[in-house]
């Protein structure tokens, strides 16, 4: 069985730095880079001074996404990827840029093409 | 029981006008419209003459995206709205967009805050 793409949606609870745009697009990229993806665009925006970030990569492969939460300490990311990418192979890049207490993961696969 | 957001993870088969980026701009910026939302960036990309589209729309509240696959008739759309927004109200959009045969749409609640 053959899908378009793989799509995990991923939940950060007691997480850290997610008030500072540049550390999060320097960890999403390099999850991007690590599951063998194209960045064909990104974007960052941060709420207000130490205010949540919400970011996208758009990816020859599809995207990742991030929408942080610091006051609870909460990032709900989404990694959706098609073609020979592994999207696993981020969740280390993750863990090790915002230090998670608990990490909720859900697999979609999407688009069954044969 | 509140939770953060709604996530609703929607795949359109048999649809049409997936090759079409302006189109596709158009329709998901209606759809984040009547969901209540306010958009703060948008990227459409189209990856050559004919093929397919890769888009995002930064909300306040979340992001829209989009992925076709035009030689499939197949769209896969993400619709992830915190706050008093409705992705549902989007449904109808997409489906006068796009007139697929058939929509698949999973729900996800992210964020348990309460």
């Amino acid at each position: 069985v053959r899908y378009a793409g793989t799509h995990l949606i991923v939940d950060l609870w007691g997480a850290t730095n997610l008030a500072d745009p540049a550390h999060i697009d320097r960890v999403l990229r390099e999850a991007a880079e690590v599951s063998g993806a194209t960045i064909l665009h990104g974007h960052f925006h941060h709420f207000s001074p130490n205010g949540g970030v919400s970011g996208v990569l758009v990816l020859a492969e599809s995207h990742l996404s991030i929408h942080t939460w610091p006051e609870r300490d909460y990032a709900a990311l989404d990694l959706f990827m098609c073609g020979e990418c592994d999207p696993y192979k981020a969740i280390p890049v993750l863990k090790k840029g915002f230090a998670p207490e608990r990490v909720q993961l859900a697999e979609h696969k999407r688009g069954l093409v044969g």
